[in-house]
């Protein structure tokens, strides 16, 4: 897969927050911008190669997850995908504290109930099962989450929604209860099928999985009466009026496609990477040749680790705290490190980072810009200090096994760094 | 401008269904789907720099309409911004009975009224005053029809509705009153000033003029309180959420600003494209030497013209009923020709014109998809037969002189054939 850079020597690692478009996909898209451009609606041929070329991205889109076109309401994003799958509710919906912005936005508009976390995130099945009356219609759990990486226990919650639905049943209660997902996060990295999930409605993002922006999908099953957030020319069954949004759809399920295809051997790499970042983070002085990525590259990793060591030998090393990885670490996708370096604050470590030309986040990108302090590290019991001192790190499609050994102990220096700026300053 | 093609032979008529993006406007959001990926609400300097050119992009297509960037919402197209500026209203909404199925539909979903137009179009400001009630806040009518191109009266309703605030505030009554008008069709041929129009609330759509579909923008003059349609992130000063479509809007705001930069220019081209093929249709055996299109090819018309007349010189070319032009002759569109043939099925038409490879529609491509009749048509009081013979040829950016005579002729001659075809028909 080739990419542009906007800069070849910089390291990107916040593809929880935006992937670039694959060259696949992009050349995918381009007819469809130029001489493909006909409104898919119009009568003639053209027109309607434009529209079998629509349908045939949403059936592969589909196909990705185990559906079929036809079960797909194409939008401009997960954002208005779950807008719409909440229109599912006329009851009370349920969800975890830790949602996107999106979910948490969408319930807090209507009759909703905020089921708690554990501390790595897990959904406390428990407190569902507690909040579970019969005024709930909708339970909506990420497939995993967007700050931690945590991938939720959906097939649990499917087989408590399904207990739910018989128990109903058997007391002649008549109103439904549906399972929505937003799986945006997680599209690239587990394999994703709505029947053995048994969800629903699940929302997907063209953006986080190399495709463009602006293009989402919400898989519905059948039976589902949705209701349109906004109304028109009656596209999309009805569901989801305006032009449709052709290159962006093609770019949506070239990628989706490419996604599934790379999936086992990019979840592999990217485990590997993290696990060498976890390790080199924990252990800064160690050499880590127990790590899968050190393999290949030994006398490199050796190097780049004992450098930063010696620059700092005479440092008060000893005064510095153990990082804390965050979310689950049995239970979340491969290329997440969110990591809390306590007492630090992370937005200089950014800075820093960037300073490098390495590329992170403090959490959700929507959050960070507003200022405010992330609402799912709250949620996992951390204290404000400790969010002001996480970082999120997320791997992705661009990163080589070279870029992570060379960014491992400028993390690592950096860090040492900021706490010794801290130690100096208390002491003087 | 650089259009590649489907087909270097084809002629394409349906502007007005949709328009390729201009090679300087897919230039521009090039990088923005590779290099330049970055989530513009990312803390990072290069995701930095995106969010300025996002910026940047939103001043340049508030500039086109007189406005700046702060007041804009983006949306993923005309239908999401109509919906979102009908949310303006907690009263009754007042629409023309023309309108878009996008402003229609949404007037539906609330208390509304439809106001009367006459034969070509025009609103009846009467029939607006007449049920401007105290109850009304918010009366949406388009900057020029869809189906007709008929230019509305804007600068009078914009008269008729400060004439009614004015009358309300004397009267102590707090009811605001807002005009939303649906742009779309206009921008590429009418210099648009919301000032100057003395509207509230504007909506554009980037792809109908030379920009990608899946965008679109909303025009909110201050003090408007609208209300977002889905929740999550707080884009766009918390009224649409979701990670911004960067590369649409780069693109729209390339194509907006070439639109406006070369208005005057292609609406005279339009104009005189659009007389020749009037005159052409209305008088198929005269040499039209007084076209201004003709001064160039005064030959080449002359043996274009001549060709079809002979062919059919036997035919009952007496029984030919006179085509009707529809719309305002003297406020329309410069690139519209909307023509009614009595009596035939303009659907045989599409696909006869088709087969010389020259694109037309019969109306509203999201309505013509339905298989349903225009409602405009049947608004300005055509009978079904009318409505069944009447087209929509829209001229555009990919139109050139010898196109249009060349395609005169054409339309000229299988209109012909099918009046001929029907007369053979009902003599046996």
């Amino acid at each position: 897969m080739r990419i542009l850079w906007y800069n070849k020597d910089m390291i990107y690692l916040d593809h929880a927050a935006a992937t670039p478009v694959t060259q696949k996909a992009l050349d995918a898209m381009l007819p469809y911008f130029t001489e493909l451009f006909f409104n898919p609606s119009a009568p003639y041929l053209p027109a309607k190669h434009v529209r079998e070329a629509y349908e045939r991205a949403k059936d592969d889109i589909a196909h990705v997850i185990g559906a079929k076109g036809a079960d797909l309401v194409i939008t401009s994003g997960a954002t208005e995908s779950i807008n719409l799958a909440f229109t599912a509710s006329h009851g009370k919906v349920l969800v975890p504290t830790t949602e996107h912005a999106a979910v948490l936005e969408a319930a807090k508009n209507r009759n909703h109930g905020l089921i708690n976390v554990d501390k790595t995130g897990l959904i406390q099945l428990d407190d569902l099962r507690s909040q579970l009356t019969d005024e709930v219609d909708l339970i909506s759990v990420s497939l995993a989450n967007n700050e931690l990486g945590t991938i939720q226990p959906l097939a649990e919650v499917a087989e408590i929604v399904r207990t739910v639905r018989q128990n109903r049943l058997e007391r002649g209660i008549t109103m439904p209860l549906f399972l929505h997902t937003d799986a945006s996060q997680a599209l690239n990295l587990i394999e994703i099928s709505v029947a053995r999930l048994g969800v629903d409605l699940l929302t997907l993002n063209a953006a986080k999985c190399g495709g463009p922006k602006g293009v989402g999908a919400l898989y519905v099953a059948h039976g589902i009466k949705l209701h349109p957030i906004s109304f028109g020319g009656g596209q999309e069954r009805g569901l989801r009026s305006g032009t449709e949004n052709v290159p962006g759809v093609i770019g949506f399920a070239t990628a989706a496609t490419e996604s599934k295809k790379h999936l086992a051997g990019n979840r592999k790499k990217y485990q590997e990477m993290s696990n060498y970042l976890r390790q080199v983070i924990k252990n800064p002085t160690e050499t880590h040749s127990d790590a899968p990525i050190v393999a290949q590259n030994s006398e490199k990793v050796k190097h780049n680790l004992n450098s930063p060591t010696k620059s700092t030998q005479n440092s008060p090393a000893h005064s510095i705290p153990e990082p804390i990885f965050l979310g689950n670490p049995k239970k979340q996708l491969a290329n997440f490190v969110p990591v809390c370096f306590p007492g630090l604050d992370a937005e200089r470590l950014v800075y820093k980072l960037e300073a490098e030309g390495i590329f992170v986040s403090t959490g959700a990108a929507c959050a960070a810009n507003k200022g405010t302090k992330s609402h799912v590290l709250a949620a996992i019991g951390l204290s404000d200090e400790e969010i002001a001192g996480s970082l999120r790190i997320s791997l992705g499609s661009t990163n080589t096994q070279d870029q992570i050994m060379n960014v491992a102990p400028k993390i690592v220096e950096i860090v040492r760094n900021e706490y010794i700026r801290l130690a100096e300053r208390s002491l003087k």
